[in-house]
């Protein structure tokens, strides 16, 4: 994930300019219309389709693909009456997860994590909802949304009987349960970073523990003001939100709650494993001076001995003695048994 | 403890489904029902039995142990007319403990903390309380409730005398109260690791700080929101809890209170440890690095000395000396005391 | 103080059960009665003298020590009516501190905690405070409140001319106030090991921080609910604290602050502490490190000089030299010289 | 940035003494007037002049560069009656952001950082808006309004056409914007810095990353309170802001949290950085002793060896074996290979 | 500044006494009397001319400097209705601030912080304010407050023709910003200690550092409380703050939170630079370590083969050999230029 990661204008640029950044993928647009009864779908809609849709009585998803288009997106924007404020926070993805009322619509963002290869990505998902439709507009591909098109296609369950706030439950539902998939796998990953630590401890670890922090941390940036975004959502006293439905969004809001636990849960046991690391680090350079300590402190009295009697003084009594040499190998002896009877006393072997 | 610990739906499942997760032990069903006067005990109960217990006068306590056949949890939620959003969190186990007022009845999710052999499990207790009825569903093998129902079978104390909001305290209390067993043994166990850390600190210790280190962080992940339910439960406005009740959930409330306070002064104590253990490793590598410097620095200018009375020059006046040899040990014996007294000064020694 | 320290039934036993634990000082019991012009006071009165006493007009202490009895402490409860829950919690001591308001009374937990020799003890002090009648229970020897008995038998200040609520803030003001002698020697100890860590940092500093440390964290958990139970004492809108009296309670309020202030205080000096301490050691590791430093890499290469002319080749040029022996001597002198140089201006020396 | 960066009065002196601080430049004064038809602007306007546009109906804009000539500022104080507490903060600068609605205006004060080479300084913007006027005083050079003044000038936008309420969001979204490119540099800056953390870690690691530590805090200092300005702002239930306004400022209090929030992240990176750094020289610190170890226990023994057979002593039988110096080396490559394996069975080769 | 601070009566003491702490400088009293037209100051004013002072119209301030003598502290208070309990904090210096509301004064405690040569120094001032006359208390030498007094005999700005909250307000206002003076001094004290930490760390830097996080601690438990004291005051809801003065103590609020932000951003810089310095003796143990290794590794092996040839063996052919002592230099040189190249490719040079 990018550290810094949001997009912004040059200070002093007028509100509401909308321009391009980066070019990723084509901007695709899908009209989605249902009632119980009938669905169809539309591929890259013309505005006046877009305008009719909205003044029938069919709930309309509006679902955008790819936001690099400024051109295709204001004039959606003028077409369903958007804030142009709003519109400027589509296409600068990297916002944070906010929700505001407006007039006629309210308008939400929202973070929807998943895994490229080893690399987490953060799609924006920004939503519209106003009397019967809804704008969807993802930053990425917009996979994510493939099951909801599909049970809407099929008319499997619910969904296709209940109202706009229905859709828009199942639309969050999946951007907050997207990051399940996501912490499972990270949480497979700090449990074998914790047997390596606690096993056999090397350098890789170290690179391995930080990039999972660094992670962890941009993903509750990114995750941390969704819980409010619900709780608001819920609060509102509008008309947005129905009796019957506080169940579902109470769910969510469970669920945002249960990835911040998480993400916080992670993150102190990160921490605590770096701690053991570094432990693991002491506990291992005690090994090594030890062994150094015990070989190098038998040792070099020993060769001072030697050394003595290796000196050429003429009158050196020792060496003429017939059983000197024997005899310095005997207070050898004796000197380095008591040297490591010392160290077995201090537990250094 | 699992770190992630949480069942879920890929994310776009419809909200409501229900399926099997693992295969624990059989779902034993047993039906309790009582006043006052009479008590009866129906073990695997037919629906119809659930219906007609339900319509009558009695106290009727449902029993469900091993929540991993969705079928007969299906059952008994359109027997009961139970939200299918909290028929879900009963089947994922894993879910944080929360409360949810649903229109007839309310939900209550609670973990029991227990432990088996030297692992703490998680048990998920889930009750649904309506009028004159009380549904438990435990993830594990509902031990925990034997003395409950052995109270009721024998009519012993208050518990048969009063309502279902009696109950459902009693059922509470039992959950909450479950963690003081566990904590005081951790307790004792935290006690047993501060007297090896700060007597013979060795490697063992750091696993065994991390091991309670993480145990403890999951376990505040597990019960630090069952304070905030109870606390929610007793502001509740309904009727759920009588007003005579309150002093009861107040109990438990500051029960679920000391919990917290518990395991956060554990986890204080903990990371207090690891800093004495760390101090106490950097003490011992002073030790061992004093001992390497003081034979190091005595006897290596020594070695020098008499390596330069090895060397063979033709032309060495000191060899030829009478006393020669006596002398270089007379330099040797001063400079070593002096080394001595150096280090004795400088507390070395 | 002990790391648990709790006093907790099975779970599943019904609530309200009375049970003996361990076996303290026997329980003693006083009446003491008293109003602005008279005074009487009754060792171990009966049941009938204590209903007696509820019943006229005076103001009654009933001051009970040790509450190692169930039988007599289950006697008063019944003689006052007062709650099992809350005669539970008076035996079972080791509770949060709380404030519960009953119908007829208010029930309070405080701890008093007080230096035995050289440790600290947590007293349990319970009281009931209902109109005209206030019932202590202290765990320990109640010796902290002899002066409050002794200024009821000689009528000494204000204390006999005022209600109830009077002696309440009496009792809470000794009980709050007997932090401040404790803290007193704690802060003393602390400056003490301060000058320590910073003039001669020894091992023993360790476990002494580390003893303070959970002195400190086991006084915090059992202070720190004080200050709330005596501002919901003085918010609560019964008539319990009487108008004049909040600037006395208010002034109770204070000194539960300042408590937790000096605690909060003292913790953050001893982290800092430790922080000094390990680097005091490293520093220590330092010096050490760099007097085997300069003596070894300053005789390592002259022991290798005086090595070489000490080969035994039969040709080798320069032991033949006239002054081959005072060369070798020079250059060493010279090698030397430069090395301590090189140290001087390393700053190692 | 500076550590205590702020301007006071010696304690004692009178409120609202006007003083000069340093001498930086001189104090430019702009009169910009204007309406959707009209727009003039005059340099250095006479007090007169600003008195005559504060009574027409044009939009007044007095726009003070430099805020070192307290002469200048009483007057203007003066003209448009601010309180003499607000004119003082105006020039003390390095005021925390805050807002006071005054009877008449509204005053605000805001930070707006920028980098000037490579070093973060902090110019205090300070707004007064009343009807229909709004004065902006920079204690810097006032270039970050350049294009609003521009926009004003060109009728570009939508600005002309508002009333001073849309000014005063422009100048306070200039401000708090002014912060992106600035995070957007340091979150560079920590990125690079990651890199060489993780991959070759130098002393000018500590430097930089305290560098960069200190300047995060000193800029949380000074930002964080402008989202509470900003909140209050919004909150005020005076006629300043305009409902349609709302969803604007709300837009510049989404701006100001994100700046807190990467603030925040970067804060985190950066001290999860330092102890990968310490770990990294723990993990170097291992290799070189490593190396020292394996190297002297295998030679230091070999010493010996060799040290023995050089003593002199007459009666050595091994010196006159024929193969004692075979048998010698033999030994010698033995103890080498032995102590090789050893040291690869532990790994440290 | 001392750790505990505080001067309490041991626990059991009846409220309200008044009893004689330490024997700093005599009480001295001062009473001030002034309208905007008349001015007045009595020295040792006697009790009648009290009660007379607090008759009229005039504006009073009784300055009272030294807090040592209980019996004209007491008079005092009488006098003036005091609290007994506001006139023991008056005695018992070292309280927490806070402000009490009493039926015809409100009781402020602050504490003023200054420097005496190295050391801070706390004088606590308490304040009464009621009608018409404000009595304070130092318990310190009373020095800040002589600009005021200066003020009002001179009849110098507003002072004199503004009613008693004004001079709260100028009071209160010197007591908080006397911090300014104190942490601009800190704040330089910082900076040469963080130039100090970052180029020539030595271990004078260790008890600098210990003393000013010390220092701060401690201040911050004497001044965090003054901004509630202050926002209580500005919320309270008698007449005792008039409106206009409403900006003022907004003002002084404002800076109560600057001293605090300074504070806290001061701590977080200390606690920075304890990691600084810790990693600078790292980086100096690794710097010293790599120096010991590479002579080490470098000259020890030389040694083992230079007394190889050292040895006496009878039959050691290569000392017969002609070129052998040149072979042998050879074979040193080449190991010797191998062992640096190594080391510099490992970057240890």
């Amino acid at each position: 994930m990018e550290t810094f990661g949001k997009r912004y204008h040059p200070p002093g640029t007028p509100p509401g300019t909308l321009s391009r950044h980066g070019d990723g993928g084509a901007t695709r647009i899908r009209l989605l219309e249902y009632s119980s009864e009938q669905f169809s779908e539309i591929l890259s809609p013309t505005p006046e389709q877009c305008r009719i849709a909205q003044q029938n009585d069919l709930i309309d998803w509006l679902d955008v693909t790819g936001v690099h288009d400024p051109t295709a997106i204001c004039e959606l924007g003028e077409t369903f009456g958007l804030h142009p404020l709003a519109l400027e926070d589509v296409l600068n993805s990297g916002q944070r997860p906010k929700v505001d009322f407006h007039e006629k619509h309210a308008f939400l963002i929202l973070n929807l994590p998943h895994l490229i290869g080893e690399e987490i990505v953060l799609e924006q998902v920004s939503l519209f909802v106003g009397d019967g439709y809804l704008l969807s507009f993802c930053s990425g591909d917009g996979e994510a949304f493939e099951p909801v098109r599909a049970r809407l296609r099929q008319g499997f369950g619910r969904i296709r009987t209940r109202s706009v706030d229905y859709l828009l439950y199942v639309l969050i539902d999946v951007v907050i349960d997207s990051a399940f998939p996501l912490l499972e796998e990270l949480g497979e990953q700090i449990e074998d970073l914790e047997d390596l630590v606690l096993e056999k401890p090397d350098k890789s670890v170290v690179s391995s523990l930080h990039q999972l922090k660094r992670d962890l941390l941009l993903l509750r940036r990114a995750l941390w003001p969704q819980r409010e975004v619900i709780s608001r959502l819920i609060q509102h006293d509008a008309e947005l939100v129905d009796e019957t439905m506080r169940p579902y969004f109470n769910d969510c809001y469970d669920h945002a709650v249960q990835v911040i636990d998480l993400i916080e849960t992670y993150r102190e046991m990160l921490s605590g494993m770096l701690d053991i690391y570094l432990s693991s680090l002491s506990n291992r350079m005690n090994d090594i001076m030890r062994v150094l300590t015990v070989i190098a402190t038998i040792f070099i009295p020993l060769t001072f001995i030697v050394g003595v009697y290796g000196m050429n003084f003429k009158n050196m009594p020792e060496l003429e003695w017939h059983y000197g040499y024997y005899g310095v190998w005997g207070i050898m002896i004796v000197l380095a048994t008591g040297m490591l009877v010392a160290f077995r006393w201090r537990k250094w072997l």
